[in-house]
């Protein structure tokens, strides 16, 4: 029989789980310093409610449920499997809205499937961190969830990351200015995405394959080129480069589009002194596939990794479609797999993650002991200790060998001498060292040896 | 356009998702003291891992997924979503047999999905709280189970529950010695487990509906009877019953079952020190539904519930099905769904669990501010509070209001006086209370506040 999990799935085995839930429970815990409340949303939703949302690409990759009942043998799909979180929160805040608070801050930790190819790196199912702020275009917003999004990766430890900012509407302004008519503007983002992947020629051959007029081509690479450029310069501080790019766009598109760009300059400043602030890079070439961002869109980037750990935007149409009626909307979406592989080949968990299941085992040396055992293992859970019990009378060598395999740090006998005088023998695995220790001090003997 | 979650699924909404993790943490901390590790498997399993697991009726309501590319167009289903977290569990074992230690203890925490009815109560996606120890027929397994579910239904506030305790060789014996033909011993444990909603009268007439000789049926149903009349005497301590039922199993199916008489009077040993003890019935009518169970069976129930909040058994020879050679195993599931229903209609959730978003929120009296607030919020976050910023420059009014509304605690206030000063307004809303307090004080003047 067959055992592999389905094809591009994954088993968690704990060591796994106990990483994954490591760094949710750092964003978990960030955001709800930032006021956000938990969100779930079901796995299966009606089919409807995710076709057309992601473009005919994405419909071809949504998992589809079939029919039951006399729909079955037609093949008939009436379900899906998620295909990300904001969708969901979309129908969510249309479903509940009179329930819901009038800004409405939440973060969702959930899987999502896609009937993507798998590749290395590129799974089936996976995890989506979203964190998404309904009801307001205050650039306060995009300011916070900046902000939050830095405090995630500096709990856990990245120190390198960028975070990229760049705006729709000042995109759409230099489109214009560079005279993609606007027919051409869509696929000019498109072509604009992939600059990280194919480079400046590469884009520009792409552009003309589109019919974006030569011209225009040549003046938006120039700009990116010149933004690229002074990045490269290692005397120039990202802040000064972001203030040369910053005056350049007013002078591009500030007359066009002034709105967009006081909120470029609005979210530069409010996230300056945050933790995030340094590490923000203005980059006019960012454009973000999704078709329903409307404004301020990000993306974090660390160097040793291609594609990015994260990123988002505001967008504030997506959710009227679901309400008929407009709501603003911003949000930004951390890759958990790509940050476990990053934290992974970087040695960044915490040693005490470990891969003990337990703090001390008792050991059993004879079927008549096991009542005890288990009532010195009661003893020593009450405490607060993790205690594994030996599940059956063995050779108490195997016994220890076993602990040891399980990196288990203690382990406790009562023979019949020390149950005769009320004592245990713990021993530390690591040095051999063995303490007769009184029965009522066995916990704390095991919390100390541990700190020391 | 639709915005109702899929049939039989729900939207968790904040308050929703801080009482399912304030259960899933509890239950989490309490298997971990027991040596449990988290184990996590993918929600779509290859649909023939699934088929034929859990008899025909299991088969219908498994949801099947569309296969993609040719497959579609016939309808075929390759994939399938999870039906429950004991099949994957058994494939798991079978797959990295080699990388898990030769005693594997896990608890497992996932949704699970069937194509059900729906109706009051019962959903077509929710969670299972499985946990399952692997590789050993020593029946301190079946004691550290019970205790440990007993020590999470104390934790989580359950006094008043009992532990039904039963063994599927101690049944299958009574079904021989009441002359019950192997061939009808099946169909006898279904009939059987229906004693608690149909009653005597209906179990008796299903047997015998079923050609199970009437001599046999009355000779069990006495049995059952006499269990009952003694369980209700309020002058006779369960210990006591249970002492009584013991040896009157004892002497039916001592001589011919003789290993599944003395494991059952071992766990009854074991358990009765811990937490669980006291609540444990010996009762020989339990059957549990599934066919996979070998040894001892449990079920959890509470008087105000119609049907058990969990339940479970040793199953010797399921992963044998996936792994070709036979692995012992026992496990117990809870309920968390059932559990989440009767804490929230007997109100045993902790008030602090709350719908409180925030400990305080940072008000914004005017877009110049704006900044300063954002540092301010830092500043407490810092601090370890979850600190909510008002979005926009408002009425100050409104945003008490606000706050108020979503019963945040505190609000701070920083005008133009306290701004000049170096100092906040802490505003206690409950109270109308305001405090001038410097500005390096105010996260302390929060959490003094809080705990006064």
């Amino acid at each position: 029989m067959n055992t592999h999990p389905a094809r591009g799935m994954r088993d968690f085995l704990p060591e796994d789980v106990r990483r994954r839930q490591y760094v949710i429970g750092v964003i978990a815990d960030v955001y709800q310093r930032y006021g956000f409340e938990p969100l779930e949303t079901p796995a299966v939703e009606n089919i409807e409610t995710l076709l057309g949302k992601y473009g005919e690409e994405g419909d071809k990759l949504i998992f589809k449920i079939l029919k039951r009942g006399e729909g079955a043998e037609a093949g008939e799909a009436d379900l899906a499997l998620r295909y990300d979180l904001t969708v969901p929160l979309a129908r969510v805040v249309a479903e509940h809205r009179a329930r819901l608070p009038k800004f409405f801050k939440r973060y969702q930790v959930q899987p999502v499937w896609r009937a993507d190819r798998p590749q290395k790196g590129r799974f089936r199912e996976f995890f989506q961190c979203d964190v998404d702020a309904i009801g307001s275009r205050s650039m306060l917003i995009e300011a916070e969830l900046l902000g939050a999004a830095g405090d995630v990766l500096a709990r856990l430890g990245f120190a390198d990351y960028t975070l990229r900012l760049n705006h729709r509407g000042v995109l759409a302004g230099l489109l214009e200015a560079s005279g993609v008519p606007e027919g051409l503007q869509a696929d000019a983002l498109t072509s604009l995405d992939k600059l990280d992947k194919i480079g400046a020629d590469g884009v520009e051959a792409d552009l003309r394959s589109r019919g974006v007029p030569e011209e225009g081509a040549r003046l938006l690479l120039e700009l990116f080129g010149a933004v690229t450029a002074a990045r490269a310069q290692a005397t120039v501080s990202p802040e000064a480069v972001n203030e040369d790019v910053m005056a350049r766009l007013e002078r591009l598109v500030g007359h066009s589009r002034p709105d967009a760009v006081a909120e470029l300059r609005q979210i530069l400043t409010l996230v300056a002194p945050s933790a995030a602030g340094r590490h923000v890079r203005l980059d006019p070439s960012l454009a973000r596939g999704l078709s329903y961002y409307t404004g301020a869109i990000f993306e974090i980037a660390v160097p040793d990794l291609a594609g990015s750990l994260g990123g988002g935007g505001r967008y504030d149409h997506l959710i009227g479609m679901f309400l008929g009626e407009e709501v603003a909307a911003c949000g930004i979406s951390l890759g958990l797999e790509r940050i476990l592989v990053v934290m992974a080949e970087r040695h960044m968990f915490p040693e005490n993650l470990g891969r003990a299941a337990a703090d001390v085992m008792v050991t059993v040396w004879h079927p008549d002991v096991v009542a005890d055992a288990l009532r010195l293992a009661a003893e020593l859970r009450s405490a607060g200790l993790r205690v594994e019990v030996y599940p059956e009378a063995d050779k108490i060598g195997r016994q220890f060998k076993y602990a040891a395999s399980r990196a288990i740090p203690f382990v406790t006998v009562v023979g019949e001498d020390e149950s005769a005088k009320g004592v245990v023998t713990v021993k530390t695995l690591d040095t051999g060292e063995q303490r007769i220790v009184p029965r009522a001090d066995v916990a704390s003997a095991i919390v100390t040896g541990r700190s020391t």
